[in-house]
């Protein structure tokens, strides 16, 4: 163990298991994880050969593929059917690539599962539980993303021999991107505007398979393949998909909600939106994500920052460990309590989904908009702070961080892409905008409305209660402050540029800079309000309330600093109660600094998990460094064959030009 | 030509080639860029087999490593020796590698030229140009890196054979990522701690061999290697290098400033910052640099946004190019005026060092400290707003931005390494503020000081001279009020925490956050008015320069809006004030919008420069991402092995529990 390393867990004036317990939602399930990452770790099929980085994209596929057919049968044996202690057993198990099949088990099975009628289920489910079906979802075309609307695969509807025809009637209309299109699937839901009588009747999801069942070779009119390598996300084959005249049986349309009759009659759902569920729970789950990377990039940096030691504080003294250097405080702690901060709003937003959804399963629509909302704005909040923090966690960790050897870089490439699938970000913020400003009346009028935007009809005019204190209320109060300004703000904007002689959608386009404005400062409150709350009744002692207490103020006053012109702009802080928050984020810094390390330990994650020779729990850096150069695979040959093949043949070349000296 | 592409062109309300001019310096040396340019990518050897992204890294490393000797050849057969020109060259011939022997040329000969004796330079300089000695520069090691004070290596001098014995005598004093150290280099100058009559002297440059030169393998005593993969450079050979007694004649210190005598006297430099030039070049190098990357992802990032649509602006209507979305435009053409404004201010800061560097070269050391906080301060500031811009461009670019075939990814990775090499930012940002803190009592006292910093002593109490128009003038003067304030409140912090009873230094270290922060708005002062310096000083026609200022004043509102409580929390701008800014943000972008393609097209990159399927010139972005898809190497089989491996067996094995169905 290093000394450092140890003496900061002595330092610590808390106990993380109590953390630990919080974050994890009580000891049982603390208990089961630990039990489900352990298997994983000492189980030796799963102990792999060589570093991930160390091998080819074929190598990472194939690895990646072999190791999570045999999880899912390990995890089928031990009668492990929770998705999340699922993921638990695979994070330690294969932490290093991503699942080829994750579509299959998270967006495949579980669309057939609500959007199938009972045949359906009947007919898919049980063939793509034993993987004689490997689904995706293909959704994204080349030319359309987040707008689904303007999707241009066709499934026309043959009522002659009751058969839907597919067609990428264009490049653009290309299936490109869904994960495990390009070799691994044999089949996929295809989302498709279905045209039947002559009509477009918008988009729809239809099962097509594209492989042949023994041979997985293509089906006729099939064209699909590998997209090429991307940024990270390469031991998955995420792929094109281009349909030519493809025939499917009229059953082969998901059909619970909207229908076509064998004479072609389109029967639309009941609802519209009643597909929005799945969607609106990904986005859920996409927040928790988000702060398990962000909290896995924290470990990192925060363990190596008191293991590296850089510039001696007095002349000829020691070096100094850098986590006592205020500027790297300064970085890491703030995102250290996004991390929380996180953690807790992802779990409130899953809970908040939990008890609308099963509203929505019983075809009450009402609190649907206000669930979309908050997701789509959480979604895109956490994407955004997590992904830009695991950046700033691998710039902290200074040359080592660029080094695979470190697990930032893979962490970042595997969760950057959230802030573009299910939603891209700016979209999703001014959906929450829309949504704000649609009841902005009702608040105005001081209508009934939910509690989450009660705050937003609040006086204006209203100044703020800080004290040198800084208390979470009135940090909380700021943020609600902020964001009702920023949405009347931009009300108030619309409402000039209509009466300047613009129309409304003219107007609303000239000010969605000022909208997303509103709509962050709208998703910064809640997180705010949900940290503040989760922590104020946590069931913990004393110590660990103040330690979580003090995490949260500066999650508070640090999102202040950072957006202080926002905060001031109207007068709301007078710059006195603007040096009492500086002095306390200073302060914080100082407070939070002996407990760091127990509370990045507290999240718990072995080192596997990690994959990092930065974030190792035993702090043994160099060593591992080292020993990770050494395996290097350039380091196989002491001399490359390329010296012989380039280096050598220049040199005798120029000798001819110049002869050789001696040394 | 995509017709959206070629009515951009149209539109534009200036002449490209004008810009293109002013940015390279003149039409003269703008015809000479092309003609390497051109020459280079008709050059059949350079034209290469397949992507890079294709390739596995020892594919990636051979091929930069015959590239690049090939262009060696070639720039020396046309004759071709300034360092600007010959980069264009490679840029155009591998923009896709990394040069495994661009510290031999960068680095270890320029060392020699400088540091080394004439005798050294007649020994090693022939045999390096001629490729006999293929060099590298050692100075990073394992636990030490900007504060180079720190260094653990040891070259203790032997007097009884005139014998220098070089050591790493731990872990954390291996050299660790010289770039070319691990396979390609046979020797290189070793940064060690001088021992000598039994004391420490300092850190010196020691030339040290490192393979033979006939077999290129390792000299006794030398263990050295790649380092491994990282998130970028991996056509580099970044390597280690452990010593261990290896014994150099005394005659390889480089000996021009300090020397170790026969009997093993020291004899220390007349100055000891004479070494630092050299430093200080590279780091001017580094803004100019950054500007490239940054610029080349605006090319890229706008071209698509002109390119891409997404959701129709009415029901039924066409998709509108997402360069019409405001909030698009409010991340790239900010993102396109920092790329303007670090082009001009590195361009600024080469000429400063040169002018600089004569005085310097003659003794006269007097701006050298001016000289090298500038230059520190603004290869941090340049190197963290263009990485970060460049994240902005490519999630700009949707998903697709996430594919190499964008060409974005690489950018970020082959960029960001310049927060971290030649001095971490974050102490450069404290060198900044140390320089600056030396000379604020002669900038209070109103002594002669040097025009960069004279501001900095201004009456704080003034407010803003903006109106509605937003002069450049007054924006240029409230960010040298925020500086000036900034800075004053750190050195009030320090004074009080003095006062307080804590020592100079801890007060110093309980301050480095404020200090930050006034070191970079000094940076910023330095970019702004440099920009409108060279905008307004800039031969080109109205139209032009309208063009220009408008970006530079949009650079310089943005920097206010997005640092908005630095400039207010005084009241230094009135809330009135501050919605002129607002409102003419808003404006700006609406008028830089018909220029943006041309903008971009100004920077003059070709193609293959760019090596991205949605930065095309011609922007045919579909049929190129499809090209790029099919060509993947995962798609050489129609079905892949591992299908036969691991799917075809689970199936098989799964089948057997639940029997297959029939589809």
């Amino acid at each position: 163990m290093n000394p450092d390393l140890a003496q900061e867990r002595r330092r610590a004036t808390f106990d993380p298991e109590q953390v630990t317990s919080l974050l994890y939602r009580g000891p049982e399930n603390v208990r089961k994880r630990r039990y489900l990452q352990n298997a994983a770790i000492q189980d030796q099929v799963l102990r792999g050969s060589k570093p991930w980085a160390f091998q080819s994209r074929v190598e990472q596929y194939e690895t990646a593929l072999q190791m999570f057919i045999y999880m899912m049968k390990k995890l089928d044996e031990m009668g492990v059917t929770d998705p999340l202690e699922r993921m638990y057993y695979q994070e330690a198990g294969a932490p290093h690539y991503y699942n080829p099949m994750a579509l299959h088990t998270g967006m495949f099975i579980p669309s057939i599962e609500k959007q199938g009628t009972k045949e359906q289920k009947e007919r898919w489910l049980p063939m793509a539980r034993s993987l004689q079906l490997i689904g995706t979802y293909a959704q994204t075309e080349m030319g359309h993303g987040t707008f689904i609307r303007g999707l241009e695969t066709t499934a026309s509807y043959d009522p002659s021999n009751q058969e839907f025809v597919l067609n990428s009637p264009t490049v653009t209309s290309m299936k490109f991107w869904p994960g495990g299109l390009g070799k691994t699937s044999n089949c996929c839901l295809v989302m498709a505007q279905l045209i039947t009588q002559g009509k477009k009747r918008g988009i729809h999801l239809f099962f097509v398979q594209i492989r042949d069942l023994k041979t997985h070779r293509h089906m006729p009119g099939v064209e699909s393949g590998d997209i090429g390598p991307k940024f990270g996300f390469n031991s998955n084959d995420n792929g094109y998909l281009k349909l030519s005249n493809v025939r499917i049986p009229r059953e082969n349309m998901l059909m619970r909600y909207s229908k076509v009759l064998e004479d072609g009659t389109y029967v639309p759902p009941t609802n519209q939106r009643i597909g929005y569920g799945t969607m609106v729970f990904v986005r859920a789950h996409i927040v928790t994500n988000s702060a398990r990377g962000l909290s896995k990039a924290c470990v990192i940096a925060i363990r190596y920052s008191a293991v590296r030691r850089q510039t001696e504080v007095s002349p000829g003294g020691p070096e100094a460990q850098i986590i006592d250097y205020q500027t790297q405080q300064y970085k890491l702690f703030p995102l250290l309590a996004t991390a929380y901060a996180m953690y807790f709003t992802g779990r409130y937003a899953e809970d908040y989904y939990e008890q609308i959804a099963s509203e929505i399963e019983a075809g009450n629509l009402e609190s649907l908009n206000q669930l979309h909302a908050v997701c789509a704005g959480l979604k895109a909040f956490s994407t955004w702070a997590c992904t830009a923090g695991i950046e700033t966690c691998r710039l902290c960790c200074g040359g080592h961080g660029y080094s695979h050897a470190s697990g930032i870089p893979k962490l970042y490439t595997y969760y950057t892409p959230g802030c573009t699938y299910e939603g891209e970000n700016n979209v999703m913020m001014l959906q929450v905008a829309r949504f704000l400003m649609k009841i902005y009346p009702d608040i105005k009028r001081g209508g009934p409305i939910h509690e989450f935007v009660q705050y937003l009809g609040a006086d204006l005019t209203q100044k703020s209660c800080m004290t040198e204190e800084v208390a979470l209320g009135c940090l909380l109060k700021a943020f609600q402050h902020r964001a009702a300004r920023l949405l009347s703000d931009a009300a108030a904007r619309i409402e000039n540029l209509v009466r300047s002689g613009k129309s409304r959608q003219e107007a609303w386009d000239a000010s969605t800079v000022a909208l997303t404005w509103a709509a962050k400062a709208y998703c910064h409150t809640f997180v705010v309000r949900t940290f503040s709350q989760i922590v104020s009744d946590a069931a913990v002692d004393k110590s660990t309330k103040d330690v979580l207490t003090a995490l949260c103020k500066l999650y508070a006053i640090d999102g202040i600093i950072e957006n202080l012109g926002e905060f001031i702009e109207d007068g709301f802080f007078s710059p006195h109660q603007v040096s009492f928050l500086k002095n306390k984020l200073a302060d914080l810094l100082a407070e939070i600094r002996p407990n760091a390390v127990a509370l990045v330990d507290a999240f718990d994650y072995p080192d596997k998990t990690l994959d990092s020779c930065l974030g190792r729990y035993d702090g043994q850096v160099y060593p591992a460094l080292y020993e990770y150069a050494k395996n290097s695979p350039f380091n196989e040959q002491e001399v490359l064959d390329s010296y012989h093949k380039f280096i050598k043949p220049a040199q005798t070349e120029q000798s001819q030009r110049a002869p050789m000296a001696r040394l």
